[in-house]
């Protein structure tokens, strides 16, 4: 028998919350490119100064960091800091066996903190906002690795 | 039964494309070694300018950016932004039983789409032709993550 | 039979060492925290020069580069560079049904390497000393996703 199947509704809910998290990271990188196209600014390579499709004026400050586009690089970079050890936490917390309220909490907790951080990101919310939004999400992930060590160390 | 599994065809299709996509990241990170050691610049930290069998003659101007080295760390937060999500992705969409020719289609189509992100960018093509093969690398992992909703809600 | 499970002790072992990698990524998270705290320097956003209970008296040279917390956050995208290849190719490895002793040895090893590579970078030793650290990590999982080719493919 398998716990990393959909007939498990753990593994259920660590799926949606997974996929959710999938989009919400290849999205963030569409608004970098939305934040780039509307900006005219940004760009992060010499050769993107070419005319083209793309960029009808070229012009060397084009290079230069832009805060509109760099909040957006720095929110992906902070998903790409908490996103990808969730996953892997989410399908070791899994494959423990939890209790179904307890997994349901941690994996859509997880996913509503990532969603009000990258609200009061965007919207230069003060940094405590966004602060308390990561460490949910942090302290949710941290929970799930130690439950999983706790569970077959001890 | 269990669909993670070698016997399964879309689980074997799921590993070579996810194990080309492990040896893509970990060698991009060898390509910022060589080039910084062709270039002898690039350096990231303040004690890489100790002498030392690396570095034989320390210039504070090693720990300038060096558009050289900088294009392969580009290229690899390129990859960190597109290939986790992808590996998350892939394994979901296993467990949701997809048609193998779709599966097949959706896994190697990305690899190949990230194998010509990496040629367009490392030889400095347009953003065009950089821009159109990340696109479709990002829009199946948008695809499978969406898939895998639909078929674990609807 | 599925080999992705507790009762399979290379699955066993892959938990801890993946567990153990993702309480490291997310500690690193805090340990930039407080380092931001400690210095009362390299802030990132703008908005974080807004008076408040993190920020009692701003300055806008807190979000010059700071070494210090620079560090911290150099070493998060050393771990995002390796960690979740790392954690994918752990989990093809334990599907490809390898020797316990074998897969013990790089899981584990990989852990030790890494923790390695944290204590050279965090204490400024030699580029040789953490170069020699990210290497063994990053060999191990290069070759745990040849492993996994050869086994697939070959």
């Amino acid at each position: 028998m398998t716990l990393l199947n959909l007939d498990n509704p753990v593994f259920a809910a660590y799926v949606v919350a997974a996929a959710l998290m999938v989009l919400k990271v290849m999205l963030q990188g569409w608004m970098t490119v939305v934040r780039m196209m509307k900006a005219n600014a940004g760009w992060a390579s010499p050769e993107d100064l070419r005319k083209g499709l793309i960029n009808r004026a070229p012009d060397p400050a084009q290079l230069d960091p832009n805060d509109y586009v760099d909040r957006s690089r720095r929110l992906h970079r902070n998903d790409l800091e908490n996103i990808p050890a969730f996953w892997t936490a989410g399908i070791l917390f899994t494959a423990a066996d939890p209790a179904l309220w307890l997994a349901q909490s941690l994996f859509y907790g997880f996913v509503l903190a990532r969603l009000a951080h990258f609200l009061a990101y965007a919207t230069q919310r003060s940094h405590e906002v966004r602060a308390t939004f990561y460490s949910i999400g942090s302290l949710i992930v941290i929970y799930m690795g130690a439950h999983v060590l706790w569970n077959v160390l001890v």
